[in-house]
């Protein structure tokens, strides 16, 4: 991750892209969501998904995996150019999560985030905030979720 | 599920309980969020947790899998006594979701979920939609998430 400093509104991450498989949408769901037409097809034909969709949480952590490995390979990155690399997290929440259409099985998920704010922590000097809209588009161009999470980053320390 | 005409505002539903162990928090943010605060007792004591702590999503999806299993046992309780279940989902989003404390190693973590509103769907004249805040409390009291839902259920059926 880069300094507080060095992160402007506007700056985009490609964070990676997911295919959910029938198998791994009913594992996730049976652990921690075994609503029927999350974990079982039939079911799911009758429900108003009409065929086995993801959970909705699922499609949201498979955004943070993604998200952490991406950081992590910035993280080598900037490393292997012997620059600097600020701590990151937690993460303070997450506001306006939407989940705007099933994901079905098969469907391929791209998923995007954006920083949209960043401002200072007034309780702890060395971080700051960065506020960042994550967005998961399907294989026809159709926005399945869509959240804005706020998140600490370490600051540049200050030359002595 | 009872039918959206038979929730008030202001019912409050005692989710459950759940102690994170340390397998479980790692096991999880192995799976879906590997930020070193999670996964690597030593890396967490270095970080601002101070010790190991459960990712934010796992601390949400326990609340899920227990608000399941309530939801399933008051279908059974309803059926039994030979009443109607009306169906329930999906949720359309979470809004001001908030992790308020770290969830460490131990800790015991009770959730409950209060309905906050009820209205008719525009779309959808068979549902309605219900906005439930839910929390988790800590074994100290201290709240450690709090999130807002909405959710779909059916209306009773009008009569022929």
């Amino acid at each position: 991750m880069k300094y507080f400093e060095d992160v402007a509104v506007g700056e985009r991450t490609a964070v990676g892209r997911h295919t959910f498989t029938a198998d791994e949408i009913k594992a996730f769901a049976t652990r921690f969501d075994p609503q029927p037409f999350h974990v079982d097809e039939a079911a799911a034909e009758r429900s108003h998904f009409g065929g086995l969709a993801a959970s909705g949480w699922h499609t949201a952590v498979v955004w943070m995996r993604m998200m952490v490995a991406e950081r992590r390979r910035q993280a080598e990155a900037a490393r292997s150019r012997g620059e600097p690399v600020a701590a990151i997290g937690p993460a303070l929440g997450l506001r306006e999560l939407k989940w705007l259409r099933p994901v079905y099985v098969d469907d391929t998920i791209t998923y995007e985030s954006e920083v949209i704010e960043t401002r200072e922590s007034g309780s702890r000097p060395n971080l700051g905030l960065l506020t960042v809209r994550s967005t998961g588009v399907n294989q026809r161009g159709e926005l399945v979720i869509s959240f804005i999470s706020t998140t600490f980053v370490e600051r540049r320390p200050v030359s002595k």
